[in-house]
């Protein structure tokens, strides 16, 4: 068996009878029941998750898992394909966005490149395991190859693995990579079955004619290709990314350690649609974080059935939305573990 | 003058030279201009607020305003009178969900008693201010006199000016109350001019039968005491509550002393409508939250010109739903402070 298909098979479902636990204790907390709604469905389902009806948050980190594309050639982004590897030594410095957001909540940044075109110098806080050097343009033929498909996957199996031998017990996804809304786009359309148009926003910050341009060309990669919508793996490999790739690895092999997953925004999300489609269970051991302002953002969580509870306008990537979400799936944790009940603090009950 | 009115004169309108500065860097800053949304609108604001281009959150505090209410004869409340004397006890002894969601973001504690029917033993994190013991009865004439009114204002006003002395440069409201939602959509019927049932919930838990008995009582407090909308000192005697009155101070009080105000949920922002209606200026000093469940929060929120973030579900109160964002504005002012620019980082600029 591959470490794919090991990983895969190794999801279990969320134990419920730590859920169980979990909620009977929501119960006896001094508050009204259920007046803490999300925090304690959410401290309910990593109870589940970790297996344990007072689980602790003993270590977190976000793994921002980083390729270039090849589709840039076809002009859909406001930036140049440079930037990527910019933004991958800008984060190994400590001055992006996702560090500053990282160090407020107390998380690890870990960078996973998989597919950047230029290299980055050594450094403790990179992962280099390059796929290749940036996808294939996916208007001419397949991004990537099914194999290379699969090594991106494992490739996020292996570095969440290691971060959480090294003590993460909660992991949020990120993303870095120039285009990378537009693989985006086509592994929404392809997996929910709609237009591109209903799925293809501003990304960095196009205007509305090159965007309908944008959803011409995710038209013509999804012509040229005829990528499978039940077949995940084929997917990726015709429309996707190597970091997309990385990151429904992340997810599979979090699911596969019983370790709760934050999902950022519009990247990770199609991530979490090819892990979903590997892999249902693995839906139950994701957290969704924000509403990415990303068009089509919300078709893929409703197809994953997942809420999002930030309405914070994001659409950075990097697991901006996810590290932001990190802190709030902490408190929830300790709500559950910290908080006194009726018995112990002497309160009256309700009725 | 009295310190109410001083308090009101000298609240400023935003710095905007600060304003500016702020979000000239904003996009100079490693990241598509605006691509984080509210977290870059509310580091602008804190920029005006506190007049600084780059503002530091040095010290935060929740102060949870506590007092009784003389309409739970009326049975509104799904819990008996004495749990709001019990929870301040539970505050005090750091057992309730705001103590955990406060350390949980390094935030002080403090409960400011303006009205409890009973006494808690004398604490470093209590202070009293008793206006009275419990509201009068709303049903059968005014809540309070007028003066006491403004007592209760003026104390929230000195609480947060002792706690930015100490060293406070945000704060975040709370409440404690049993009863307390059955003013507050009082208040809000009557400054928003709704019908009562259009604004009130199920508070900490009553069924719909009780719910439209509720909004009937409110409908009698209403009609008893004929407040008068444009006089927010009117309606917060008539059917106010001790602890409404001193989260309007809390507010006023920090504004005037240019500190941002994260307001919490349905009764904390029926303390802000009358902190609005005595000072309109002191709206561009308040922070949102989250959207509580209870039904007339965003009757509240849309006449404020407030957005809330969270979507939580909550409807707890004691300001949780202000505690996790005090988190969200600190990262806020963290991203502004701390991230690269495209010239420090050597990151190239779009287009």
């Amino acid at each position: 068996m591959t470490l794919l298909e090991r990983t895969i098979e190794s999801i279990r479902p969320l134990d419920e009878e730590a859920m169980t636990a979990a909620r009977v204790r929501q119960g006896r907390l001094t508050k009204p029941p259920g007046s803490l709604g999300l925090l304690e469905e959410i401290s309910i389902q990593v109870a589940g998750i970790r297996a344990d009806p007072r689980p602790a948050i003993t270590g977190k980190t976000v793994i921002v898992c980083a390729g270039d594309h090849g589709v840039v050639a076809q002009g859909v982004s406001a930036y140049p394909q440079e930037v990527t590897g910019q933004m991958v030594a800008n984060i190994l410095a400590g001055g992006a966005a996702i560090n500053v957001l990282a160090r407020h909540v107390g998380a690890r940044v870990i960078v996973l490149d998989v597919g950047v075109l230029s290299d980055s110098p050594p450094c403790p806080n990179l992962v280099v395991s390059k796929i290749g050097r940036g996808t294939s343009d996916m208007t001419c033929g397949p991004a990537m190859s099914r194999r290379q498909a699969v090594e991106a996957i494992e490739a996020g199996i292996n570095v969440v693995g290691r971060e959480i031998n090294r003590g993460a017990s909660l992991v949020a996804t990120g993303d870095m990579g120039i285009g990378n809304t537009t693989p985006s786009s086509a592994i929404a359309a392809a997996i929910c079955r709609c237009p591109a148009a209903a799925v293809t926003g501003a990304g960095t910050g196009i205007g509305a004619s090159q965007r309908g341009y944008k959803a011409d060309v995710i038209e013509r990669a999804l012509s040229v290709n005829g990528p499978n919508p039940s077949d995940p793996l084929d997917v990726l490999s015709k429309v996707g990314g190597f970091e997309i790739g990385a990151i429904s690895g992340l997810i599979l092999g979090a699911a596969a350690a019983r370790v709760p997953v934050v999902v950022d925004g519009f990247i990770s999300t199609a991530g979490a649609l090819i892990a979903h489609g590997l892999a249902p269970l693995a839906r139950d051991y994701m957290i969704a974080t924000h509403i990415s302002v990303e068009t089509g953002h919300r078709v893929m969580l409703d197809r994953l059935g997942l809420a999002a509870f930030l309405d914070i306008d994001f659409r950075l990537g990097e697991g901006t939305g996810a590290a932001l979400a990190l802190s709030f799936v902490e408190a929830a944790c300790k709500i559950l573990d910290e908080m006194a009940t009726f018995e112990s603090a002497g309160v009256s009950d309700g009725q």
